[in-house]
């Protein structure tokens, strides 16, 4: 059920870069290498106007299916105000990742993966497709970029 | 940060069951069969105690990679409160689902199937694992249940 009009694809490029700017958390869904087993886990992020920059244990489920496929399907936002984000993913050792960077992520995140004992990496996730929409009328027009190109300009 | 304590695991038992009844959108992570595309969607979902039902385009992604790897990783809830849900997945062609059902699903999902010239289908999707966690004072004790069966009482 809508109580507004959809918006147009202008509006949701806005209601994204919003979204990608102040929210949080993402649902961050991995997939291991050999095929079949997804997997789905909760993680915060910095967006940086570019890329995604999110962190997980190395050994964890999600750090082992980033590394192994370099892919990952990004949902943030509401079930019914969603922006998904299907993106190309590099790791970054910590060690690696500008200071500035790093400082950022603690700063939003509240938590620094240079100080813990377990060994983090962080992850960049270059967006190659964003779709976004709230409601069944909105299904329509989901589309936002396509091959890392925005399909509306700003 | 946390403002309470980490919950039992009998009350997040507790909190789970409440959430798999009450709400109504989960995020549906799947992966190809060939490995290494993850895809997420929000799905509307009805627990009947033992097993979720959604439904889904027959020949859209999710409804492709249920059929193809017959597992789901769902999550349900905020980023901050979380059930995690892995599960076989059984498809169920519309006219094979009890009437019962399908009018339970169209009643509190607002949409119905059945009605729909695209050809949609159910899929049940039987909990193997279950975790639930808020914040990171919950990450410990997160496994509620484990290979179908529930880790405590209710």
């Amino acid at each position: 059920m809508t109580t507004t009009a959809a918006r147009s694809l202008r509006q949701r490029r806005i209601d994204t870069l919003h979204r990608l700017e102040h929210d949080v958390d993402a649902w961050v869904a991995t997939a291991a290498g050999d095929g079949g087993a997804p997997y789905l886990v909760p993680l915060s992020f910095v967006w940086d106007g570019a890329t995604l920059l999110v962190a997980t244990p190395a050994a964890s489920r999600t750090g082992r299916n980033l590394r192994t496929t370099g892919v990952a399907h990004l949902g943030i936002g509401a079930t019914r105000d969603v922006v998904l984000v299907d993106g190309t993913v590099t790791a970054v050792e910590p060690a690696d990742l500008p200071e500035e960077d790093a400082e950022i992520f603690a700063a939003k995140t509240g938590f620094d993966p240079r100080e813990l004992t377990t060994a983090y990496l962080y992850f960049h996730v270059l967006p190659r497709r964003i779709r976004a929409w709230r409601e069944v009328d909105e299904l329509e027009g989901q589309e936002l970029m396509r091959d890392g190109e925005w399909l509306v300009g700003d």
